[in-house]
């Protein structure tokens, strides 16, 4: 039975609480947050404390706290034996900050509060220093999830802005649809099924193959006609995205 | 019983030229190429011809050729008292070159010859001169599909362009989040449920109440961080998205 604890009372925090509360293999000892308030609700699977330098003995301390204390919350924990993970996308395994043994346990995903949670689908980004210490938070990740992936911090760091790409950036095209539809009084909905679509497509054709419409055919005069229609914005990111997914035609 | 014939070789003709001849309140009288080895496999459920001259007579007339064409296609046709309708985002319904009765049949996807369609999710956006004409195309549309709307030639227009950004462009986000992995030997596939959850999350948010990430919380040292790892091309790209994004902001 592997012990961990978790520090943090956030959304990664909360649904990794749960999720482990309900496994065989891994026993979650207690849950830490500065506010206890915030994991009042997991008392009843697990003990809760506000307090880390008081934290108990466990094999794993998962810290699930914003990027920049995690370097001061690892320095507190009074566990030098254990292996000390963080759950950020965006810092590196060195600023853990112990003598001890470091590693990262990152979801890929964005987590929101009231949202359930698929851990099925969630990919595990893992990395540790040595061969024992990444099999043993394998064994965790495998006790909630099923999509495992060793990453290194450089690797880490790349997916994290490819992240952004694919989640805010096309999230933002989405918003631009948005606006136009609202504009000219068409309910967004009629854009959707195109949108799944779009995203289903990628699964089985790389986004390069997948890639259609007037930017990849060059067809000039569909192009002029869209930007007669946008305002200076739009038209800006409209002009660029074209002409990257032209430049990109001519690489091939 | 409606009598239907359908012009055209390509995706939408022959994926709607299936759709209609199993449906029991449409007759679908005929399909027409020019190039008639197109149509050869439809032979079985209805009569094909390459002479738009001698088409059989029908209700409705279903131009789905290339845009140029609409115009010359539709001249040819010799039955005047039929409705004539194309199926094209972003040609206006007066481009049909008749002295009768015009309409559109626009189906919002994106179409791949070997892809089964699932029609029941299709938005159908139809246009017509009169009301009359509006209706008939509605039971057509009812009698392959659900989603059915009323959509002006101004309103399809924007549709079309909208079409780009949450299509063409999201997809060329994607690219860009494949590039970045295949250049540090990370899996695309990890980056997949994230996609998938950013296109479902907007089946129940607003595109601008989904956005997250750090162009929404205005977090610079992330964003130099992400601006240190890409390509110019790419730099190019994030700071215009990221800028759009925060202007958005402001603008709330």
């Amino acid at each position: 039975m592997i012990k961990i604890a978790i520090i943090g009372g956030g959304n990664v925090a909360t649904h990794l609480a749960n999720a482990f509360s309900k496994t065989n293999y891994v026993s979650l000892v207690q849950v830490c947050a500065r506010n206890i308030e915030q994991i009042e609700h997991l008392k009843n699977v697990t003990s809760i404390t506000n307090s880390i330098e008081l934290l108990k003995k466990a094999d794993v301390y998962v810290i699930a706290v914003s990027d920049d204390a995690i370097g001061s919350v690892s320095n507190k924990i009074n566990h030098q034996n254990s292996l000390i993970v963080h759950t950020s996308g965006s810092v590196e395994m060195q600023s853990i900050q112990t003598k001890g043994r470091k590693g990262v346990f990152y979801l890929l995903q964005s987590f929101s509060k009231n949202k359930k949670v698929n851990f099925d689908e969630i990919p595990f980004c893992l990395e540790a220093e040595n061969e024992s210490d990444l099999q043993l938070l394998e064994t965790l990740a495998k006790s909630i999830g099923k999509k495992i992936y060793h990453i290194n911090s450089e690797q880490r760091k790349q997916l994290h802005v490819a992240a952004v790409f694919v989640n805010n950036f096309t999230n933002h095209m989405y918003k631009i649809g948005a606006d136009i539809c609202n504009k000219h009084q068409v309910p967004f909905e009629v854009l959707q099924p195109l949108i799944k679509e779009t995203a289903q497509k990628i699964t089985k054709l790389s986004p390069e193959e997948a890639q259609t419409g007037p930017a990849k055919r060059n067809d000039q005069k569909t192009i002029q006609n869209h930007l007669a229609l946008l305002n200076a914005e739009q038209q800006e990111i409209y002009k660029l995205i074209t002409k990257s997914i032209q430049q990109n035609g001519k690489k091939l």
